[in-house]
């Protein structure tokens, strides 16, 4: 047995967390630099109560609010000379994966004067300013992860960095945040946290405690079928999706991800379908292509989920993400060479080549 | 959904960890105080590994190798003294509960220049020295605990202190060094292991990810069994309990002990029964007494330990450990007392009185 530990996230979760411990976070300074990307921070209820905790504990604060989806390296740059400029003592990200993801790189980048190329040298003279989490979307886990990923322009792909260093220190998980969410965007952020149990549990990093994170984040999503295919999505669920999502973070702290992301980013980035929904989608033959090496593990999966075969799998992947994009054969090529250079695509439990990233894509999509 | 999470250590689980990454260490310090009781370090090989290491990576290091059996605070004023005069950076706690325990308190007398009895405030003015925790026993969990257990002979117990700060910064899990263990300490150790793993599952602070944390743990445990009994103890076997120990330490993490422990401190403290092994013997009529709230949850363990109900979960802890003391009845009058004023007493799934607590030691031990 050889593994590594490391979650660096204090978690408090349940309704009303962050009124009941907010006081836990004036060690960290008298000033807070509040990062979202606006709407859901607000419509989500999560930055007033940010806000009127802050106030009743005398921390003053600003709002940097312009992070955009799937933030890129020129949004973080700016959101760090902002956090430098107020003088920031400590960051709270409120919102989905964007945000969340986007305030650690403001965090790196407002102790340390790099640019922001070189946060992907994962090596940083300062320690980043503590970063407090609060999602409003059950799927990322990114409140529980040292990883933040963001969007390369130079390079036409997402890509991440993240040390010991960049885990939150504290995430807040109040279910209410996400009942926001309309059932799409529900839906898929529901299937990127089991795409991270998933891959994380099906991959060559996997570990005997991110096992059990993932089998536990595979049977929580499992119990919320019925009611994400029947859009009956009570509080119930959505803290159970909370939970499944936040043990998906802390499986992919451990293993990173595969292939699955690896290709995914090519339809985020040049298709602007939504994160979840690209790896829910490649997720079927995925699994067919590893099915030998891991059947015995995939099928305890299957049993969690209620389905017997990957077949079925697909099936429910079809009843909860709907409509999917025909490729042209460029298109493809394109995919192929960008998804090469991921580091999660040298995590997979089997050897990938272009041919077989060629072969999921086109078994998954329709070409033009 | 209510609960917080926190494991605040760093595992580096498996043969040769200390080789493979003690230059994580680096981070911590030039100039590290390693803390143990001597001879278990020795013997085990640890306190060389540790040493070369420190001194490959041009670390100096001197030894406080004088904790006792269940320290006093006496012993760790005196460890907080060593730890001020040559200006360490860092502890490195080697050894069983007593020096890992030891070592969260020397960390902090080291920063807080305090009565040992003020530890118990649990509120430090400047944070502890980081610790590095190396088991050479699997049973405490300590390393990844913020846990420290010390001897209060002022109160006649033993009792414990500890918060965020005080988790071990970087365990270092190498079950070769608990190959010096014989037989007897093996399985005491084990079996308190067991303990916090079966008390966290059964008592009022379980959480969701505690008790995923506890199923393993004793399924663990449970595959150690036929060889623990045997005496055929290899190191698969020891890595198995050494994983073991290390889920329940996360689990009591989170979950803090039960009247169990409340009543085993008494006899370590007045009879000198290994602490282990005072909660297996306890544990028999604890399980008696909250079947009727816990009935389902303990069904689950002893699936996992392949036994049917609390009468072979008694003979399997007679078969483990040999001789229990006969008590008088000023004796247990006395220890009644004392349980009653442990923390860990109101934490039990069932609201625990003097008669509840004299009942069950008067069912575990023969009355003089």
């Amino acid at each position: 047995m050889q593994f590594n530990y490391n979650i660096g996230t204090k978690v408090i979760f349940g309704t009303d967390c962050i009124r009941r411990y907010g006081q836990d976070l004036s060690v960290y300074g008298k000033k807070a630099l509040i990062v979202t990307g606006g709407r859901s921070a607000r419509e989500s209820g999560a930055l007033d109560d940010i806000c009127n905790m802050l106030s009743s504990h005398n921390i003053v604060f600003e709002i940097y609010d312009r992070v955009g989806n799937n933030p890129s390296l020129d949004n973080v740059e700016e959101g760090g000379k902002k956090a430098r400029q107020c003088n920031a003592d400590f960051i709270i990200g409120i919102g989905g994966g964007s945000p969340l993801d986007a305030s650690k790189a403001i965090a790196v980048l407002a102790s340390n004067e790099i640019e922001p190329k070189e946060l992907y040298a994962n090596k940083f003279k300062y320690d980043p300013l503590p970063v407090i989490a609060v999602p409003t979307t059950a799927g990322t886990g990114s409140e529980v992860t040292p990883y933040s990923i963001l969007t390369r322009n130079d390079l036409q792909t997402k890509m991440s960095f993240g040390n010991d260093a960049t885990f939150p220190k504290i995430a807040f998980l109040d279910a209410r945040y996400t009942e926001s969410m309309p059932r799409e965007v529900t839906v898929n952020t529901a299937v990127d946290a089991l795409s991270h149990a998933v891959e994380g549990y099906l991959c060559r990093k996997s570990t005997p405690v991110s096992d059990i994170f993932a089998v536990e984040a595979v049977k929580s999503f499992g119990e919320c079928l019925s009611s994400l295919i029947d859009n009956r999505i009570n509080l119930d669920i959505r803290e159970k999706l909370l939970y499944a999502a936040m043990l998906g973070g802390m499986v992919i702290s451990h293993t990173g991800t595969t292939v699955v992301h690896g290709m995914g980013y090519n339809l985020t980035y040049f298709l602007g379908i939504p994160h979840g929904k690209a790896n829910g989608l490649l997720m079927k033959e995925y699994l067919n292509f590893i099915y030998d090496r891991a059947g015995e593990k995939i099928n305890i999966l299957f049993k969690l989920l209620k389905i017997r075969n990957v077949d079925e799998f697909g099936d429910l992947m079809d009843l909860l993400l709907s409509g999917r994009p025909k490729l042209g054969r460029e298109e493809i090529e394109k995919f192929v060479l960008i998804t090469m250079q991921q580091r999660s695509t040298l995590n997979n439990i089997r050897e990938v080549g272009k041919s077989d990233i060629e072969g999921i894509l086109k078994k998954t999509f329709a070409v033009l």
